[in-house]
């Protein structure tokens, strides 16, 4: 997940000189954002600042990010005739400032923690490019990928290779791993996953540079998980709805994990959390391939000091 | 789920006269509404008109239904004081109109087809009380169960007492058959379902009249299943992001399930209705103890006709 954000002071403190796209456009200003953690909570990995939606703006959709910073699309994708439309997109053009802040961060880091890349998946994309923002229920998106087959796999195909092209490229400037975000896709039955999105996740992560490790990611999966699983992936990321121990055998063996531990735990106290972290160790009982994480996002009410504590006692505990 | 809703034209006009609360109140204009989607969409059951927070009302936190329908708690649960503040609560005074409608509907439906209730589960009714209305996060629930242990089983053993009392309610004037909604449970953990949830959901379900039947149901629940079962329930509801087959079999065939289908199937049309349908009641393959069912309620932009094809579809597809 993003780890700087609101609950950071240092963040705060960015966020009232910058807007969200300013900052996410200013590389020398991004990549102290994406350090910031680095500094302050003593992680394992940086992750790069930036968004999933970036690579969109060219597009030509209208995409802005409003004062509460939730994404809004002024001119949203409702018909087959405004996806023939959409322009061709020059990865490298658009996103320009991403892959130098990407450097940037490289050499600050100076090889202490490697530094994680991230993209949207083409369903995640596509769901906020239909609903014109965030949704609850997707119910445009629901209706358009059945009522309009052929245009929904069209776009999907597009974002499938927009995607890529940005990972692709966060990779050529020096990204170590990179995170496929298909966020919103816990909302479809698995048969609708198997239909209507694994060709083309799968698509995006057969196009990518070989040997970069790739984490395959979104909310609420439980059920979707061998088909995530079967798109691709090196690491399968898992939220806190799904028991660590079990899933990962049920997935098998042969793919790492990265989870899972609930947020909202942060919001209590170090003994909760120190609890909370110790079950989801006991579940991965110590085989290599885990990749301890939250199950999603920090809220930005959580107390600083309660995600510090977290990386502390994961450090002491997985020591052991 | 409630039938009755604004996808319906006689239901919009009923609310045009009436406010949701006040139609509640009134047991000849609920058991009215009640019976709109017997006529006009021919169902295998009535769904009584009602609503889970109604038996709250009497606790004196103030509830209101705001003009978009959405419920809001003027004064919210925040501490272990604001639980032990809370009045003993005689629920066949406060909710003797939802009896009354319960009885009305029985008249007029003259055993044509069986008549459901239903209450809200301790967990969904306390989120409600301390987030101050619906949430997407339940951040100040997770907060509070984890903060204030103590406080938390208290008010949860409380609303156990008041849901089970309002089906027994229901049950003593007439229903034939009682839901039992956890509707945000999902949002849960498996470990903080079995610590903070189940004792109090099997509370409710074995506090009621035996021999009715008890159906148990929350959203986004694939990994709490097994755990809502051993809660109790003769029918486990599922929803759209399982597969009803291996989902039964994994659950075990000693209980009935219902389900599936995914409400914004019913924003597209028949032949993709159909479909959807067959795959649902293939997975049940012709076993008896499968109730269909929506996944969750019905979206208010949905064409009734739509809904009317799926009941016709259905049973059309199960009397082969």
């Amino acid at each position: 997940m993003r780890q700087a954000g609101r609950y950071m002071a240092e963040y705060r403190a960015m966020r009232e000189r910058w807007g969200f796209l300013e900052l996410c456009k200013n590389p020398q200003a991004a990549a102290e954002v994406t350090l910031q953690p680095v500094e302050r909570l003593g992680v394992d990995a940086a992750i790069l600042f930036a968004d999933i939606l970036l690579v969109l703006e060219p597009l030509g959709v209208g995409l802005e990010f409003t004062k509460g910073g939730g994404p809004h699309i002024r001119r949203p994708v409702r018909s087959a005739a405004d996806v023939a439309r959409l322009p061709a997109v020059a990865v490298d053009d658009a996103v320009g400032f991403v892959f130098e802040t990407v450097g940037g961060v490289r050499k600050a880091l100076a090889d202490r923690v490697p530094l994680i890349g991230f993209a949207g998946a083409p369903f995640t994309l596509a769901s906020y490019l239909i609903e014109g923002g965030a949704s609850r229920e997707f119910l445009l998106t629901k209706r358009f990928m059945r009522a309009e087959r052929p245009a929904w796999h069209a776009l999907l195909g597009r974002l499938a290779e927009i995607s890529a092209a940005y990972l692709n490229g966060q990779i050529a400037a020096g990204a170590q791993a990179v995170q496929l975000f298909d966020s919103w896709v816990g909302t479809l039955s698995p048969a609708d996953y198997r239909e209507f999105v694994l060709p083309h996740s799968r698509s995006v992560i057969t196009r990518l540079t070989p040997e970069v490790p790739v984490i395959h990611f979104g909310v609420g999966t439980s059920t979707l998980l061998p088909s995530m699983k079967e798109a691709g992936g090196d690491v399968i990321g898992l939220d806190w709805r799904v028991e660590l121990g079990s899933t990962w055998e049920r997935l098998g063996h042969d793919v790492a994990v990265q989870g899972n531990l609930d947020p909202a735990v942060l919001l209590s106290g170090p003994r909760d959390i120190r609890r909370a972290a110790q079950a989801i160790l006991d579940g991965a009982a110590g085989r290599p391939g885990h990749i301890f994480n939250l199950g999603h996002g920090v809220h930005q009410e959580t107390p600083v000091e309660n995600v510090k504590a977290l990386v502390d006692i994961v450090h002491e505990l997985s020591s052991r």
